[in-house]
């Protein structure tokens, strides 16, 4: 059966990654995957958080959808005075995921802010976060190498991530809002360049699913993920 | 003496407005008034707050910045627990100045909120807000049009906002963020198509103003607004 | 067409300023204006916030109406858990229109806090706050004058304010709560008393306004500050 | 030993009660003792809170300080984002204490909010806004009596409060601030005027109390009690 | 008439101390009172609140209730967004309470948080959690002994609480939920081992009661604290 | 390497679970998993929240630590005035993984919230809480069908949970905290009694793990589940 916007099961949606989309951050890019639209920046501060280890760096996530990201309009969390749980898991999960391949002693005692902001949501916004994100550090890094307050990349790896789910009983790879929406199971995998886990997490929204279905989603989700990373390549440059 | 960026006194900075921006929104646009870019979108629903009367609509204005906007990360609002005083004062202005056109019982019982959200700030993010935020709601207008939902425009005139004010003795229009910082006066219009004001603010940053300098700034003003009407008019198109 | 208590168009409201109304403030007044009741305090304390530079002082404002300032009684900010944005608007204002006058480094390393707490409110809270305001502050500097803290007062001037409006179609000065209610227009003027702005807000509520009655409402309310400025010497004598 | 300020054990401060302070509230009073200045406000709404039986009435209070009524500025509850525990144990107090001597059924289905503003407080703030608060809930009665919207009062009966303590080892009546602050034992009595105790709070703050000593203090805040209810009768009337 | 439970006017309900109920807190236990069940921790740590003068410690306290302790499930604090008024009453009580048997100096520098988290709640459960309150500030002061970190106990009496009531014009000790429902008068105290009076607190629920009957509800508790006392001993060992 | 606290790899820490708890919830159960002690209760109301359609039912979670669970105290999340993102994160997986068994017509239009609260936290506290939040829903359900409410449990089968980590290079079931605090991975798995999965969340701590690794310790997982659900049935019966 043919997927609601003509894409093979393990196809990616057009992914487009604009770098130095913002004049002031550190490090930043505009990540578009289909409809899916998110402003990364990177904001680089001379201090760290009390828990940081003396010497070391730190990397942090922050991740907001601007209110009309969505079909319909959603109060700001402002409105509401709380960080939306889904918010805070998501800026969790990004902040993980990206503090995996940043060696902190390399990157010595300054934070790196990651600002994920959904300017527009067609499903997978916390992939497109982190695959962004990624380019954002990066480029940051990039920075103050040219700035010569680093002598090499802090980074250890490449991060990308995708997800992948079960719709209508059929594993397909990076769903958009319509089929995430009526999904049976959908998993999120953030990966490195070698093909390895960072993150794994799977909900059966629908049913339960079993473990071999879980594997077929995690190699779905390790092909995009692998393309995801060429992409950040071809902006990033060797590491 | 020649400005920063190389302006006449008189001059804007390079206005770019692009509308469409949000697939969902019922309108929207992207305003670019020289490194000043705001998102901006007009939602409606089909309810009215409750101090409404029957049978009339409502327009309101929500204004934000992304915490990478500016020169320095500033924090997100939620994780202070309050919505910045500043940003408070200035959605109180885009939305009175934007009700100022707004034909309520014309409109109906539904309510449009207009989100403007500084993507990129440089100076002058209020009156971009006003600006852009004006073209939304003008948009989502002409689609309830559309779809027949509205009989005529409920929109009585164009608006649009610029500031003005003195810079080393200088009165210049369209500060930037350089200029803005240094000012020893700075004032905001908001006007009509008819060169009505709806809205004027000024503030002696620096020195208090004689009323003679008070009439030149709105001077300036009027000039710079006739010429936003007219890129608002070319996109929206006759009310 | 008289005015709805008697006043011609450019007649203030009956003014009282009553000083040392608090036993405890440094400075402190009572400021009647008809039926409007603000009492303003002014609070001493030998540090200042961090963005103040060395060796300079700072001053501040916040406001607040009682929960029965009004015709109807409104909740408590605390109780919604935020600061209404009708007060952040207008305690920035206050405390801008006050700081124009103040001398930071005669000042010293100290801040002064004005409390401006409306304790009933019948139209110009803001104008009356700044006016009362002006009256605790130069208290407070006159005792550290007194106290041998500082040697001069540090004040450049007097702070007074005042608003006037369009009322079916005629300009008046010092609108009461049941003018400011059908007014056309609004318009608050903050002077000093060389008759040169500090601040100026206007809106038109009901209709656009031109800049000649624009021009028209600022003179009205140059005539009241003058008025409100001499009461404010009479109790504050000399700087 | 002479107390402080001149006065004997058994005497309260001078007492001063002005009604009809404030023009809008259905009832009002500002309340002195001594340098304790209380403004008390009732605010009759025709509505309930959800838990008050159909065809009964509910009496509550808030209390608050402004910023400056005490000898060093606090910051304001909203600033904190939170009700200051201590004024939240005082507005339940109050609310209680007026609620003994209200008919529920009698009142009607409406509520009275009792709001209790301290301007300037030197000790004895709780039991001053107990004794004004039941003077505004009286007018405000009187007020729905006169306009025919109630037959009879629906009070019981006259609610006044006044502290006692022991202050070097020496049991004194209604606590100045300074008296307080090296009070070895502070309790509070809230009576109705037949000498019945409503609400009685004690507290060893810098030793424990015998219940000899315990009934002693109750004595002496049964005979100022007396006084106080004499000076509300003066101004309610016969219930 | 016999009581609800069976009991006498003047006997407790079954009482459990359970010491070290929880393997990470310096002092711990869980007390039942019949239904009632709080589990009570003492944390210590090496600094004190910036209010406590040098060389001395704090002692402070923090209440909350499950929110299935009560026989309908109510909203976490946090849900709202604020402490529940009666949670912040009490636990200014119980810290109170507990600090007038410290020897902040023979402490030293270090403050010890007593949380009282109600597990079940069937009435009494802030006079329980004064009395397991103050087995756990015992039990971590006696580990702090052990440790060679105090010399001596800083404890300088045993404090207990409980309730009596008027019931159906009976006075009653230590009132159940149902009974405390219906109780015309509710009265709380806190004594030391001398059958000293720490903090008394009545509330005339019902109806207003005579000093007298005051007097008697005070000689019940005082009963009861004693039988208290003698458990706390036989866990807490001589001070 | 034997493990701290001498189990084998695959071996669960002693469990152990009591029903019935508490008083007064429709459901209750203490688990016990090693140290870890979470109380779980399900309260049912007879109404549900505006998203759920009519005649269906509903099931939510809420997750939180008592202050002193852990060997350092932490704060109250309302002291911070906001739910921690932990806590928001972990009842959000609590309710998604009670939900997967929940036949929501089958239960009518009530909702069942499931409060877990840990008592003591000594490592794998959300897996602890969905077995026994598991247990708390069904006890509840069984209620409601002994009340002649529900004709049949609406439960679709069994819901445990536990967690595996790999630990210097070793891959181990059900973590202790001192495992989990040198964990290199640690995943959790949700499964039915089926074996199928519900929930798989994995993150990569030290290092990133292969697809094999990530295969094993889902593997672990499975059978430890294995043991929890016949721990379940004994409590809980046939569904």
């Amino acid at each position: 059966m043919p997927r609601i916007d003509g894409r093979t099961a393990a196809q990616l949606r057009p992914v487009e990654i604009i770098p130095h989309i913002n004049k002031f951050a550190e490090g930043s890019c505009l990540i578009r995957c289909g409809n899916t639209h998110v402003l990364c920046t990177a904001s680089v501060e001379d201090r760290t958080p009390p828990h940081v280890p003396e010497g070391e760096g730190w990397v942090t996530a922050e991740y907001s959808m601007l209110p009309r990201a969505n079909r319909e309009r959603s109060k700001r969390d402002v409105a509401k005075l709380k960080l939306s749980p889904r918010s805070a898991e998501i800026q969790r999960l990004v902040g993980r995921s990206l503090r995996a391949v940043v060696d902190m002693a390399a990157l010595g005692e300054r934070s790196i802010t990651i600002d994920c902001d959904v300017l527009q949501g067609d499903g997978g916004t916390r992939t497109a976060s982190i695959t962004g994100g990624f380019v954002a550090l990066a480029l940051a890094c990039r920075k103050l190498m040219l700035e010569g307050k680093l002598d090499k990349m802090p980074l250890t790896g490449y991060v990308a991530a995708v997800s992948a789910g079960i719709v209508r009983e059929e594993p397909l790879l990076d769903l958009c809002y319509e089929e995430d929406s009526s999904a049976q199971v959908d998993l999120n995998c953030v990966m490195d360049d070698q093909g390895r886990l960072i993150e794994i997490q799977g909900t059966g929204e629908g049913r339960p699913f079993t473990i071999e279905e879980q594997r077929k989603l995690v190699e779905l989700c390790a092909g995009g993920i692998a393309q995801l990373q060429k992409l950040q390549k071809d902006i990033v440059g060797e590491l």
